[in-house]
């Protein structure tokens, strides 16, 4: 484990390595998992999603410069699951962020889509656990979209900012996406253009229209303008009054508590893909996809069979 | 199994209530496939997808009529896993077939992301074999983008038609998103637009020089314009040349296994996280969590002690 002895003297090098391990589902990851989850449980893990061109990344770049000024280190995890048709602005994006790659302070890391089956939302949860045991006080998840696969890395978020721009829509397309449901601050982007105001106004009805137990937290909606770096300094604000709440409520250690339940099943669920790897190339698991093939067995009973 | 017996009956209504079954995954899901497993595997599985905008609709739309010219009965199963934030187009693109809707010969269902993990791609697997149960010849399944749920989603199909417009990027790109490995079939579609012909040359280039064995499909280029009719014809011929290919090749027992075992996968998968649900709710599996949320346990640790 010279990796973590390593990481523990804060060598970017070891980390990248491990993080690539976690990437790759190399054989020891759960050995190097085992070993750095008692390292973490300090950072502050916020996610930040909304549409394509919404300016998440120069948000992100943004709030990465302020919590560098108070001396914060940040890692950064970008996740595009999505389709590779549109796949070609996330290379702009990131370049966008290139004054940050020199600072030792800030770690970024880009996370595509691999292989299997919920694949990705595990190893972006372990790629945080990374940064975490590594020693970054803040790690920002930034996904573009918030669809299934979207939706379960954010889940492994404390405080979730959905980025919206006045094309995104009115408020009524916001609560059909569900973005309520995930959204922890709400933050209007390129709020120079006509219709901001209208959205504002119609997001801060919305949330007051919910009906919400009286210690609720209330979604604060924060004008910014990324590129003008205004608004910065209050969405900073907000997400701190967030994560206050969090922990004044209680509602951190449920958060833990969801995070670390939809870890173990992702293992589990690895797991069981590993071994059905196995048996499907075993003269058993053979004779049984023919029998399925050929119409004699359902796939139910097979299933059955198979975990016997 | 009243349900069957009416779908054997040709019931509309009972099909569609079965697939509300799969969709919510009922209780009676196992007992139900395991009835209508023995009547599939008759049914062709064309799968379409492309960029938004490509004009999969209107290309599944015409196939649909073709196909119903030659007394073909036609199940189509749209499936949109997609952000929200762009899911407003899926509901126009519908409209847009329902010149089919009064047709008892054509049957036409959109699935949307639901809840869990793989629980799309699950789920529309078991809608395709209930579609086939009920009879139909083929079975379109329309997707748009190509992520990861659409991938797990398009390995079901036996013929895969991949849309692409001039506008969608050159033949690098499409090389890029992996699209040679998903697509059996291209259909370059709007193709009175200049960038056309420049793409189908790219296209047909890209293919003619990937290594292949040597009984192996050569992928064609079909040029399409679904709006005007145009190449309609020959994009079913080229499917059919595929279907036949993969008869007389025995690809099409391969292709089957994949679709089991994926299914078997799916199934152990949907029973893993069930007895997860019921060990989280239990007085056992409680204190693991809070042992792991108090890092006394780590995550893979706790994996192994739930499973005991």
């Amino acid at each position: 484990m010279n990796l973590i002895a390593e990481i523990k003297k804060g060598s970017r090098h070891a980390l990248a390595r491990v993080i690539s391990k976690i990437e790759n589902r190399d054989e020891d990851v759960s050995e190097l998992m085992k070993t750095l989850y008692p390292m973490t449980g300090k950072a502050e893990i916020w996610g930040i999603t909304g549409p394509p061109g919404a300016g998440k990344s120069t948000l992100t770049d943004r709030l990465t410069t302020d919590l560098r000024k108070q001396g914060k280190r940040v890692g950064i995890v970008c996740v595009d699951p999505s389709s590779p048709f549109t796949g070609g602005a996330i290379l702009g994006d990131r370049i966008r962020m290139q004054s940050h790659y020199l600072d030792d302070g800030v770690f970024i890391r880009s996370l595509g889509t691999r292989g299997k089956h919920g694949g990705l939302s595990h190893a972006t949860k372990e790629v945080v656990l990374a940064l975490d045991a590594a020693g970054f006080d803040v790690v920002i998840v930034e996904t573009a979209g918030v669809g299934q696969t979207e939706l379960e890395v954010l889940k492994l978020a404390q405080t979730v900012i959905v980025v919206l721009v006045p094309e995104s829509g009115d408020s009524i397309q916001v609560m059909k996406a569900g973005l309520m449901e995930i959204a922890d601050v709400f933050a209007v982007n390129k709020s120079d253009r006509p219709e901001a105001d209208k959205l504002i106004k119609e997001l801060i009805s919305m949330v007051s229209l919910v009906e919400q137990p009286q210690d609720a937290w209330i979604i604060p909606v924060q004008k910014t303008e990324a590129t003008k770096d205004q608004g910065i300094t209050g969405l900073i604000g907000n997400i701190k009054k967030h994560q206050t709440y969090l922990t004044q409520s209680g509602k951190r250690a449920d958060k833990t508590k969801v995070f670390i339940r939809n870890e173990i099943t992702d293992i589990l669920a690895e797991k069981l893909e590993n071994e059905l790897t196995d048996v499907f190339a075993s003269q058993k698991g053979k004779e049984i996809l023919d029998q399925v093939v050929n119409r004699k067995l359902d796939p139910y009973a097979a299933a059955e069979k198979i975990k016997d």
